[in-house]
């Protein structure tokens, strides 16, 4: 059915200053990625032959990252990526039996969990259940929308200063350890957007992990949520 | 039903010498190596609680190798991964549905296709049809067995030599790149074991491959098989 592979591949420099990442940005700086990640969202994901357009980000030599000024990757594809798939197949079914979004439940049911993170009036970040790897953790906006442009000045800036404490909180955690962040996000009324970002800490499995499919992951999230939890909050004080 | 993770995690030191790696080893090193590789086979898959053996390796940074000495690694599992398992499930059915193994039916095709690289009397090593890798190959064994326990002694040698004609190939042609490595084998008489070798040539998309499953390979099969052939054929002159 594919007849060609078709899309775009984008590179987006977050900031002049060479060693603004996340974890260090001003949060004027951080609200105009935000900005340029939605106006990039929007223009790719009109086009009609996308289907998805992902937002990610490599950090760190471990992460795959080639250069190190601070920047960030969109591949917009013609398909829908089976991971998102899967998670949109899923949302709607639940939806349709529900009537309700099962990210929001999971958000309400995190939220009084040990793997609670961090939050603000907008964001949550908590640790998955399910963690692949070790000090993985996912940032959810509270009210439920399928992608970023769908956000509210003010939550903008709340996602601002969510990015900023929980990359200055893993920075400090770790000694600024190479991580991935990869946004999901659909354009579907049942799903909820969210970041997850996966901190590469773990090596010597690759063929494992390659030939059978299996992760490992030392780490229970529960143990991950309470240093994460100690760390951003000592950033959100020194913000 | 899984109470609690129980299983096993081995080394193998190959040998002696530091820099006696599959690409440049002694054949009768080898030899001793694939021994080694059985023998810890079948005492682990022995064990009542012990479901799946993988025999995998590491090598080159790029592929998580925290040590340089030549080593492989053995991790026994309470389950059956999600990959092979896979795998079995569909040649089970196959088996079941045309009375043959699939993955006999599978190199007599690619052994008259594009992605053929090189054989002898006893083994077949091609790309695979969708490559995840650039440069991946597959080494079998011609004959129908589901894992290494089953080879003759001559098989073994000729293993060896398949081995060591690879490796040194891949080295020689890709300027001794990192790979990963993972024998794929269970004992089921619809399987057929494999080594499935995935080079690591490509970084900087980490984030984009973790966050939604889409697995990006710039180099077709059938041009990887082209060189990796000429590359093994000059190796096997030189042996």
């Amino acid at each position: 059915i594919l007849k060609k592979a078709i899309g775009h591949h984008e590179v987006i420099i977050e900031t002049p200053n060479h060693d603004e990442h996340l974890s260090q940005a001003r949060i004027t700086q951080l609200i105009q990625v935000i900005h340029a990640y939605r106006d990039r969202l929007k223009a790719l994901s009109s086009l009609d032959y996308v289907r998805y357009v992902s937002i990610f980000r490599n950090y760190g030599a471990d992460a795959g990252a080639s250069l190190f000024h601070p920047h960030t990757q969109i591949i917009a594809t013609p398909i829908i990526p089976s991971i998102v798939n899967e998670e949109l197949i899923k949302s709607e079914k639940y939806w349709e039996e529900n009537k309700k979004c099962i990210f929001c439940k999971i958000i309400n049911e995190e939220e009084k969990s040990e793997r609670f993170i961090w939050k603000n009036d907008d964001f949550i970040v908590f640790s998955p259940w399910a963690s692949v790897h070790p000090f993985e953790f996912w940032i959810f906006p509270k009210r439920h929308q399928p992608s970023i442009l769908f956000m509210s000045e003010r939550e903008i800036r709340s996602f601002a200063i969510t990015i900023r404490v929980s990359f200055g909180g893993l920075r400090n955690l770790l000694d600024d350890p190479s991580y991935n962040l990869g946004f999901h996000m659909i354009t579907s009324d049942c799903y909820h957007w969210h970041v997850e970002v996966y901190p590469r800490l773990m090596q010597g499995l690759e063929g494992f992990v390659k030939s059978t499919g299996i992760f490992v992951n030392t780490m229970p999230p529960e143990e991950a949520a309470i240093c994460l939890k100690e760390a951003f909050e000592k950033e959100e004080d020194e913000l």
